[in-house]
């Protein structure tokens, strides 16, 4: 079985102003790996339903899961929930669950549970809630779009409880090789090598590190036994 | 005159995977705010020409510049050159003015100027040179598009190089309040401000620094004086 795929789209201004750093793509990117789905691509949209809209029109076509980040919160610029809703043509309200989660939650904390609180329990019809242990507000499954806070222990929280209820495929492999050579300089050698192994993935990323040129060479695949194989070949070669 | 926008095109396996954390993008967003351009969407696709073409065709139609990193160095994975001449429909050879440049800089080393390394002189037709100060195969301008290495320290230089060749427009400007109150407290009275000023984005995050909760309400604009305006009410209403 081929593995499956995802996108991630990540919803915010702040990252494409400058003001943010994305800190979320390398954390998924890295969890996905492992559960054995491929992430394909990545978007960054600004705060606009329209554009939001359409990414997410988009990927969910192409690929087997999108996760999205940000725009979940209680303010006017957390647009996210609608726009899920209208992308799939659904409605979306207050869902007692939901409302039932954030209210016990305030209630705890001695907090008023107001308005911009309650828009936070605002679910698209038809999804699935996804648990959020650090503050109660939940994510959602609907279809095969994954929706998340785009804070990241609360992102990192959520992806951990929704991972487990996908399906992944094959583990996907790495291994790589560390080499005091320039990109330039094992360039035909390693081109070689790749065409020798079609069925893997080679990959060539130069560094200097305190003045020293070099270059690890990582190899990709699902076969251990061929990583193995191509890792030896390697090491003959570059050794 | 509204504001130039851009789109950045990540190209890189290595960033899908999470064997490497993107790291030019927050870089990119800064400098075009200062220079008064719009980075309006962000895309990372994988070392696949289909893939790159697509998104780079989509990009380039939607957006006054197209800022691509990644994929332009001299080993097999590195693609970026040939899909940027398919997604344009025009040659691409090794061209006699960056070939001078790499053979200069490889003589300099005392390193041979091999096949691998003098793949970098390969330069869609039609484009103009982009210079690298760091390791001098060259970037390149082709149409709206940018094409720069993935190399943070190369990317920058790049851009620093690039930038001010482009026309931008009037300062993008943002100014920011830190509250210490929660997000579900202060989303009312912050989107009533929000549509008092109709030509300001307001956004608010929140933050979590050793335990304490609290809110970044920012402001952005183009008009000094608006954003002057609504900082002072936000001061009024939060302090």
């Amino acid at each position: 079985m081929p593995n499956p795929t995802a996108a991630m789209l990540v919803i915010g201004d702040e990252i494409l102003s400058g003001r943010t750093r994305e800190s979320n793509m390398h954390h998924l990117a890295q969890r996905l790996i492992e559960h054995g789905i491929i992430l394909a691509e990545a978007r960054v949209v600004p705060d606009e339903q329209s554009r939001i809209v359409a990414a997410l029109n988009d990927l969910r076509a192409a690929y087997d899961h999108v996760f999205t980040s940000g725009g979940i919160g209680p303010t006017h610029d957390d647009i996210t929930s609608d726009a899920i809703a209208v992308a799939f043509g659904v409605a979306i309200t207050h869902r007692a669950d939901a409302m039932a989660l954030l209210a016990a939650h305030y209630d705890r904390l001695g907090l008023p549970f107001n308005e911009a609180r309650q828009r936070m329990a605002r679910i698209p019809d038809g999804a699935t809630l996804i648990e959020n242990s650090i503050t109660i507000a939940p994510g959602f499954t609907l279809g095969n779009v994954h929706v998340m806070a785009g804070v990241p222990n609360i992102f990192e929280a959520m992806l951990a409880w929704v991972l487990p209820t996908l399906i992944g495929g094959d583990p996907l492999l790495s291994q790589s090789l560390r080499v005091n050579r320039g990109e330039g300089e094992i360039a035909s050698e390693f081109a070689a090598l790749a065409a020798e192994f079609p069925d893997l993935s080679m990959g060539s990323y130069p560094f200097n590190i305190k003045g020293v040129y070099g270059t690890n060479l990582v190899v990709r695949g699902t076969e251990p036994a061929r990583l193995d194989a191509a890792m030896k070949r390697l090491a003959q070669i570059f050794a």
